[in-house]
């Protein structure tokens, strides 16, 4: 069987975020039940950037994520980020596809904010605050669109162009260019952005409020004031990323919060071993750095709809 | 630019042993200056066999190896061992090539065996024993025969079906079945097994030997009495993966050898920081697990004959 080769256009095709809610919520249930293996990811440090090796197996899945990270790419016209997955047989070990990741980590990463929002958010959300209007922006809303009925999208970004570009992008649900003030009177907050220095100040958070704080994902990154975690209702996806590279790293290393403060990670809460929301009043945070998991469910989602189809191409990558 | 796709046989058709010495003896080099970088491999375990990431980078070359070990292949009719290659622009992170990484393998072992005989055998030997008649057996001996005027190849392996196989594929030296104990009369040797205890006996052994103990890459592998080790000038790849996982490892567990009763590493040998042979009757051997930057420097000369000849698939993998 030889081995599919799926570019990021196949991919894009191929992606469905209903679906990806699905598998992902599906992924972190096994992970919790012990299923999966998710051990560290590796990282090779180069002079103009970084690359992580994340290999990861679900029940059925095994691969690995080949990702690097270089912040000049922009002076080149070239993705900071762009990521390759090979999703490997875990029975034999055989590739059976080499695929484009970089549509397979935004997907993952909105449904994995819509997942936490459907456990935590109050059921009757209906508006969407999204700070920062980045390439994860949009999945972070259409993520939420498949869940919540979203009368009101508002958006904050520093740059009036990507804030744009952004609302353009969703006709259908007429979003509107915000203060950060005005986006956090939200039902439902996303962070998205890269920054270094508490964005979102507790003062401005409404009693019931949830929050999906997604930016942080290395040591030094924070959106929110950490006194906002402080009342807060934690969940994180994995507690070993998310203490040392999420949001809550920074007011752990600050001595502002501990490990101990954080209630659950986002298994236990799908798998129902501790009750999401119950308190209609409680502000709800949702730490994710993302893990591998996800994108295993994902490549494997993929990986199906592209043999079901039969008209990607392949190729003998291993064989002869 | 798009992603080169490179399958076994192109890989295999690219591959070239005196070139591969070249690059290979090169990485050792740049390697033991400081000039590389290699992170721990990652394992995955999964129930019926193990997967590795290996990200390595050298001058102008960085990427990963996603190796495989699935024994029960065998009943399936696949190798054991599958692997494939991402290889990246350090400067950039693009992917600039994805390929079989089988024969990149079995390649780059048989030149590190070849270039270690290079500094550490007589230079006048003339008779090469093979212990093993495997894949790893054949490149032993195409590598082996751009280095040295081999006039006699003596071979074993349990299986007379698989020696015979290997004996008639080198018509142009005649190489013979023999017993152990012949086999270990030679100038050079080299074990390629997945032996679990000593097949090389100390007292076969004459004056002036060099060994390549190349088979065991695991804990609980060895192919050598340790009493061979004890008296001999033992040069090591890399001495964490060789006192972990290679012929060092059971006699370091047992107290029978200690790290410090390694002579020094490859890379020191080559550079000049140590001297290789310097006494005719000395017993020398190499202790090779395998080390990524081997993979990465000849897998770079590939994607560099690939581009060059212009004539290979390439893929929009990560772009649009």
């Amino acid at each position: 069987m030889p081995t599919l080769i799926l570019s990021r256009n196949d991919v894009k095709e191929l992606l469905n975020m209903f679906e990806v809610i699905e598998v992902v919520e599906k992924a972190f249930q096994e992970w919790s039940q012990g299923k999966g293996n998710m051990p560290p990811k590796a990282y090779l440090v180069v002079e103009k950037g970084d690359f992580r090796a994340m290999p990861v197996s679900l029940p059925g899945t095994a691969g690995v994520k080949w990702v690097n990270v270089h912040t000049n790419n922009i002076t080149r016209g070239l993705p900071t980020v762009m990521g390759v997955w090979i999703h490997s047989d875990p029975e034999t070990g055989y590739p059976l596809a080499v695929m484009d990741a970089t549509d397979i980590t935004a997907f993952r990463t909105g449904a994995a904010a819509a997942i936490a929002s459907k456990y935590l958010a109050r059921q009757e959300s209906q508006t969407l605050g999204v700070i920062g209007a980045g390439r994860q922006a949009y999945t972070q809303i259409q993520a939420h669109a498949e869940i919540f009925k979203l009368n009101r999208i508002k958006v904050f970004d520093r740059s009036e162009a990507a804030a744009e570009k952004l609302v353009k992008s969703f006709p259908d649900y007429s979003p509107r260019k915000c203060t950060l003030e005005e986006v956090a009177a939200s039902d439902i907050i996303c962070t998205v952005t890269p920054s270094r220095e508490p964005l979102l100040k507790k003062e401005w958070i409404r009693p019931g409020t949830h929050i999906n704080a997604m930016g942080a994902d290395a040591a030094g990154k924070e959106e929110l004031e950490p006194s906002i975690l402080k009342e807060a209702i934690v969940v994180v996806d994995d507690i070993r990323q998310a203490s040392a590279a999420g949001e809550i790293n920074v007011p752990i290393s600050r001595g502002l919060f501990t490990v101990n403060d954080v209630y659950a990670n986002l298994g236990e809460i799908i798998t129902g071993k501790k009750p999401g929301r119950t308190d209609p009043e409680a502000i709800t945070v949702f730490d994710s750095t993302g893990v591998a998991i996800e994108d295993a469910a994902v490549a494997g989602l993929v990986y199906q709809k592209a043999r079901q189809a039969g008209t990607y191409p392949s190729f003998n990558l291993v064989d002869g």
